[in-house]
């Protein structure tokens, strides 16, 4: 049974602004090492799929970059959506095209702008995940071990053991449920609920089934879509139907509503980096603790992320900032406000003077 | 009799680096208004002096930036010392071109880069200090009432009452003390010691033969530079005659060690501007109590320095920054650590990769 792995590349999240925006998303970033987000999940799913059998699924203003950032991926295997239509859509357009190549197949769907400290373990995790939809029927997730409530995640309640699957453990999901309040959030922990990142494994003709009973309209459009590929109205029916599909999350729209859902509760760490103090957490840190990219020269300086991109950055006597230098803005926030940025990229949004900025 | 002002505008302190730098010395920036440091002097003494009697002493390599920022003041004002030799001989190369246009004339001498909050109040006290001056053979000094222990000032000691001059207390200056420790300055405010400025006034045949009497060498080479003025060997005579001076300070070459040293102890909020938590004690603040020049957007942004030159800067919970963003070098700084700022730029300099930068 044939492995593929679709990496979801849309999106341009403002959480890592100035840094990332929607020129820019944050997934094209080399946040964590040399290579960017979307190239170090290509590398990491190198032990489940070669690059034939990995398809990106992006939308048109990326897919220069994307194909310029792995070039190891065939050109047909970069999907370009007409536009956004959620998760739920971009999810079933790669399923779609991994049906066409192999209806038996089984597939990953993973995010693009996500890191993982411990890529053998993820590997592992992910080959396990694989076994356990190519035994039945069922819809697979990654769960991730909360390290703190999180009020920005979806859970998943874990239930019933289902055995050991390359080592690491299985259970049933009792149900998703996306971002909760503090204080539910501190009960799902007491209670074992993992987090959902977004890393679902499945045979396409289960999720494709699944499509057609949750999301009959959706699916409609998916096998208009499927039928066409490789004849000469792939790009057109593409451009017709593709526009038409309501937009959707997978996790709302087939996740939360479907019955055989399986998860394993996974401890490779992982972050979706969705916020800089989010990104100084999983950074390598010097021995004051402070990130830097870039050229700096900081004295009595500590916990403070620095990246200075065209020219040199000199602190002196300041404690767990953010400071992020670009040629066209400069940010300088507290890590402890880090969480609120949104709030400052509505307003450099809502100013005329910045339209580019964002 | 006449009524001459010199102001001193040597010198390239890096005391608002990386803003303030040897090619943009602090005196020809605009810190506080838009009026640069030197322009506000000029400005400020015009009810004293008219452009024709106001000379600057300044250095080869701001000489062009010091003509373009004060067009009023006519070229054979603008002394240019051949090379830096201390503020005795640039104060004595100014006092022999007064003596040259009128040997009974009185003249200050004042820097070029202090601010001063009421210029009202500055015109009436250097007023006095000119009929203090006239009134016999005394060197007169402005001092400052201090307000606060600086360890970095120099104190005066204040002596006998000399009477009323202009509506301004005059009194005997007793000793001159530079720079002393904490407790010293302690003890020095509470026995009602005042701070020396270098802002002094005098007539030209009492300071020239305060320098024949106590700094005969330099006296003899500005009586040569002095002979030449009008001749056609006045460069040559300045160029060789200058580079010889010894390098000495007017006040531990003159004012510490002559006899008749008046003092009229001023309030005309005085700063020397230096340091960036100087600058944002007198600077005008928003509500917030911050100091901003250039594009700013902040939220929950309090007792914040930004300049932002050249692009917009965006801060979000950070209370009591500096932060100085230049096309070449962003500065990020505590205001309790502005006061060592001079190791963050002995560091730069003695950095090859920066030595554009200081």
């Amino acid at each position: 049974m044939s492995r593929y792995v679709a990496i979801l590349a849309g999106g341009s999240g403002t959480r890592l602004w100035p840094l990332s925006r929607s020129r820019r998303p944050k997934q094209l970033l080399s946040l964590v090492g040399a290579r960017s987000l979307i190239q170090a999940t290509v590398d990491r799913v190198s032990s489940v799929a070669s690059p034939d059998r990995i398809l990106v699924v992006t939308e048109a203003s990326h897919a220069e970059d994307v194909r310029a950032q792995l070039p190891e991926i065939p050109t047909e295997n970069i999907l370009v959506e007409p536009t956004r239509r959620g998760t739920a859509a971009a999810v079933g357009l790669a399923a779609a095209h991994i049906a066409h190549r192999d209806p038996a197949a089984s597939m990953a769907s993973l995010h693009s702008d996500a890191a993982v400290a411990d890529a053998d373990e993820f590997g592992a995790c992910l080959t396990a995940a694989f076994e356990v939809a190519e035994s039945d029927d069922w819809l697979v997730t990654l769960g991730i071990r909360p390290t703190h409530p999180h009020t920005g995640m979806g859970y998943i309640q874990v239930g019933q053991p289902m055995g050991l699957f390359h080592g690491r453990h299985a259970f049933r999901a009792v149900r998703f449920v996306e971002k909760p309040d503090r204080a539910t959030a501190e009960q799902f922990i007491r209670a074992g609920y993992v987090w959902n990142p977004g890393m679902f494994v499945w045979r396409v003709d289960v999720i494709l089934r699944e499509y057609a009973r949750l999301l009959p309209d959706i699916a409609d459009a998916l096998i208009r879509i499927q039928q066409a590929i490789g004849t000469r109205s792939e790009a057109e029916t593409l451009r017709d139907r593709y526009g038409t599909i309501r937009v959707e999350t997978i996790d709302y729209g087939i996740m939360e509503r479907a019955e055989r859902i399986a998860t394993i509760p996974s401890t490779f760490g992982w972050s979706d980096v969705g916020s800089w103090a989010e990104l100084m957490e999983i950074a390598p840190k010097d021995p004051a603790g402070n990130v830097v990219q870039g050229e700096h020269l900081g004295i009595d300086t500590r916990g403070t992320l620095v990246i200075g991109e065209h020219k040199p950055v000199f602190t002196l006597g300041v404690d767990d900032l953010v400071i992020v230098d670009l040629p066209d803005a400069l940010l300088v926030c507290s890590r402890a406000s880090a969480e609120r940025l949104k709030e400052l990229v509505e307003r450099v949004q809502s100013d005329p003077r910045w339209s580019d900025l964002t």
